[in-house]
């Protein structure tokens, strides 16, 4: 292998270089057809975000798209299973996970993500790492209807004392000021708030 | 919304849930008709790693096929930013980058690794994490070849003691003892090496 082999390098501090890779984003989503973008849906536990997600991925897939979900739980199970739940460590969970996004966009795909995500500071960090490829999806949903519908049985154990710092219970949910798209999840029908996120895409995509 | 609509969750410890996906990653590589796997390339610095993996990725973007070119340098301007060069540090790294294959593959990508990965025990680690999908790719070159490239400064750096354990100088590389494929770009042309990794991978593809 001769030097001239070796792609062009830029040196950065420490000693980290950049190597350009040589295939672009642009060339993954021709082979895809479809443009990567990172749905990135917050609201309470219990508001319906993982449903939702796996529900538009569905009808994506359907239509040939390729998706991945992402899901706060899921990741706590590899990548982020060293961390626990003290604000630094959700806050860290909230970076690597759109640091991951931002690979997954980078590879053509369109990311569906669903966590909590609760603090204005926390989806600004989202925003600004991902720049146009983020849509902040807020799935709006009266606490007490999420306490009633209590899927994972967390809000029981949180009134209980047994969960400290619970969304909406014992820490707060800072509501989106200018989320891309709302759904109302208990007001909505489930079928009425997938077609709006579906309808959104068909026109953030046909606009190019 | 209704309860039924929530989908399946499985308890588990510390109540973090498993929300099974609903799209599979076998329907995902139906959508791409490809299938997912890691070529995980380690090797000295200077070895030509970072070129095999960029120019693998080229050959198979040529036929259609999606990949993702993983390159420790890259990831640790993301995802690693916070991660420094002690030994933990080290090793974080490379757990990390794992778990970020383990994503891109199960989403069914070709994943090209390239990472000097200079322990055994971290990539016992990657092949228990990633099972049948992890190929290790081990680019055999001769220090003093490496160090006569030296395309990004460091050996001379290492030399003149301002990189600290810095592999095959301060700090040592174990060979791979058990490696799916073998390049040696101090004896073969790029081509040739090229060649032997996309005969690797067809053979791979074709045995299902």
């Amino acid at each position: 292998m001769k030097m001239e082999d070796f792609g062009p390098v830029k040196e950065a501090p420490n000693n980290i270089f950049w190597h350009k890779g040589r295939i672009s984003r642009h060339e993954r989503e021709c082979i895809l057809g479809q443009k990567g973008i990172v749905l990135w849906f917050t609201g309470l536990s219990g508001s319906g975000k993982s449903t939702l997600a796996n529900a538009v991925a569905e009808k994506l897939n359907a239509q040939g798209k390729l998706t991945y979900t992402l899901d706060g739980d899921n990741l706590r199970h590899g990548l982020n299973k060293d961390l626990g739940f003290t604000v630094a460590e959700r806050m860290e969970n909230i970076r690597r996970t759109g640091e991951v996004s931002r690979l997954l966009v980078d590879a053509g795909l369109i990311v569906l993500a669903a966590f909590i995500s609760p603090l204005r500071e926390d989806r600004a960090q989202l925003r600004q790492m991902l720049g146009r490829d983020y849509i902040e999806v807020y799935v709006d949903c009266d606490l007490a209807i999420c306490e009633a519908r209590d899927p994972k049985n967390l809000y029981r154990k949180a009134r209980a004392g047994e969960i400290e710092e619970f969304t909406g219970i014992s820490s707060p949910y800072e509501k989106p000021e200018n989320p891309e798209l709302i759904v109302h999840t208990d007001q909505e029908s489930f079928e009425e708030c997938v077609g709006k996120i579906i309808s959104y895409l068909e026109r953030y995509f046909e606009q190019g």
